[in-house]
């Protein structure tokens, strides 16, 4: 079989497979095509690919030859249309919050997984590219804030005075959080946590940051470690909390997603305008309506001082070992489906199930076909 | 007496005094004018200055009333000659190198100080600006080559295989050296470093990082813990070495440097093209000619996929705690010749003639007489 890797689009710097990935694959019997400059921007070559067994194609020859295309960024429909019969796509299609390209690929019969479906169970662990990346955007958001901020993170007893150190307000302690509380205190910063879920607190407290309490959350186990929407009484006390705690913070990084749904408001205008001159606001929950009031999705923002950096796809921005990580997911993936060197597609495995958007005209993934029946 | 703190040129955020430091000045019973917004760039607002004490005046009042003027950059010979008879000049006039304004400043019969004269001992360290300076830019180098590094820093074990950590080279173990040492540490990176100074050894060592040794090298103790000049065959054997390890690095931080030389050459081109794709170098002796054969001051080149960043002033670019280590040099050195809210010059103090470019007509620290009886 022919695995395809196509250069990602202009503002992707990863790519899903680096040349250490492709060794793999080659030993697994496969043949692996590569369009040219496809790891440019995560600094892997052409002739690194070539020296770990891939070839070099045209874009064109791997849309039409690929037995599977595997990539982070989805295809343009009619780039998916060029592909062979009974060919596979992979990628990140966002396919419960697509449902535009989702109904593309089950009308014209396409076989398509979609790697942010994987289901969030133990086995799955190492396959889940959201988990991945989230530790990437983690560590990054904290970099980007250290780097903005006008003042150290660590403390310092100099000969010319001592610096106390910053003081970090993550909100919400998922992946992403638990690394960027992790990296904050690396850097020698004062952490303050916060999450709906009282589950985070240990974990929290682990990482040797303090625990910021809002008593009242409803919680949902089922919600797949995410967190599930709160009562207004609940809402109005969880944000006096965070303005409290948010006009003595030099940084504050917000990472409160719900999945499909816009992002839960934590960090309210009066807010931003009572914190510090000097402050840094990093919202990496900018692209799917924000966790502050004034962030703008891909835009720094600087009201009274305070710097609100609108994120999005900072994971592409450490493309290296974000797309190392990701490879590594997809061949936990791949080993599920490739056998001797051919496509098996084993639908009684609940992991290939969960992740397959559609087969043959239908839905696949119960969470797709859930979608597809509400 | 007058104290006045005016605006610093466009491209210094930092400003010699924060209103903490107005605070204190006012407590010694001296008034302080400052210009509208010196501190803007630094986010302490004209506000903020009243509340400490000071007066906000306008540039030319200061400039013709004050009896000391406390900066950073040097001013412009015409607004020097705005200052009244008698006022002194206090900055980081860099006297020993820009004799231009130097031989003004003598042949106007002004008084002036220069902050990076202060001399290089036990007392006078507390008032070291380039030590705290260094510190800051230490700081800033390793926090601008984890943000542009395509990698982590830390290593990580997860369930998407393993992260080994960065491989960082420091050359130059002095204050901004061992700085960045520290910094790249806490950030989980393994860290070697260079330095011609057996001296720095221990310490390289203490902060865990390991030391690369080329032998042979000269030392001069009275170089005020600067490196010396070497011979054309321990040269030829530090650039093999620096060689050797920077093919193996993903950062090097550049910080060596001969106070009035052009910064020794660490770095060649070949050693540059051997690094690896993706690896960072950043050049903190970019402005006086560069440790990096590629390195250009204030840009960043790239060359076979490494970045070499020709950094200038990045004390600059963490300008609150940067000006509150500055403000702090610059009360115990007024300490000195501030007495009961009157200037009074001590000339008997070895620190404050040391420091002194010029009084009445004259260069007065030794270091200023010997360069114009040279």
């Amino acid at each position: 079989m022919i695995i395809g890797i196509l250069k990602e689009p202009q503002d992707e710097a990863r790519v899903a497979l680096l040349p250490e990935a492709v060794k793999t694959l080659i030993s697994w019997k496969t043949s692996v095509w590569v369009e040219s400059s496809a790891g440019a921007s995560a600094y892997a070559s052409d002739q690194w690919y070539q020296e770990s067994g891939g070839e070099i194609h045209t874009r064109k020859e791997i849309l039409e030859k690929a037995d599977l295309i595997c990539g982070i960024q989805p295809l343009a429909e009619a780039e998916i249309g060029q592909m062979k019969p009974g060919a596979v796509l992979m990628g990140q299609l966002s396919a419960l919050f697509n449902p535009k390209l989702t109904d593309y690929l089950i009308q014209s019969g396409r076989t398509a997984f979609s790697m942010e479906l994987v289901p969030r169970t133990t086995r799955a662990q190492a396959m889940d590219v959201l988990s991945s990346m989230a530790t990437v955007t983690g560590y990054k958001a904290v970099l980007m804030a250290a780097n903005l901020l006008p003042r150290f993170f660590p403390m310092f007893m100099t000969a010319a005075g001592s610096i106390t150190p910053a003081r970090v307000l993550i909100l919400g302690a998922g992946v992403a959080g638990l690394q960027a509380i992790a990296t904050a205190k690396r850097l020698g910063a004062t952490v303050y946590a916060f999450d709906v879920r009282q589950a985070a607190k240990e974990e929290v407290l682990s990482l040797g940051a303090k625990f910021v309490d809002v008593e009242g959350a409803k919680e949902d186990k089922s919600a797949g470690g995410y967190a599930v929407e709160q009562s207004a009484e609940y809402l109005r006390k969880q944000k006096d909390t965070i303005h409290e705690h948010a006009t003595k913070a030099d940084v504050i990084i917000t990472t409160a997603q719900i999945p499909g749904r816009k992002a839960p408001l934590l960090v309210e205008e009066r807010t931003v305008r009572a914190m510090k001159a000097g402050a840094v606001i990093i919202d990496l929950a900018a692209s799917s309506g924000g966790n502050c009031a004034l962030s703008q999705p891909d835009q720094t923002v600087e009201v009274n001082g305070v710097r609100i950096v609108g994120v999005g796809n900072l994971a592409a921005e450490m493309p290296q070992d974000a797309s190392k990580m990701y490879g590594k997911n997809y061949l936990n993936f791949l080993k599920l489906i490739i056998h001797n060197g051919e496509l098996k597609l084993n639908f009684e495995d609940d992991i290939v199930t969960g992740t397959c958007v559609c087969h043959e005209g239908k839905p696949v993934s119960p969470r797709i076909v859930q979608m597809k029946s509400a």
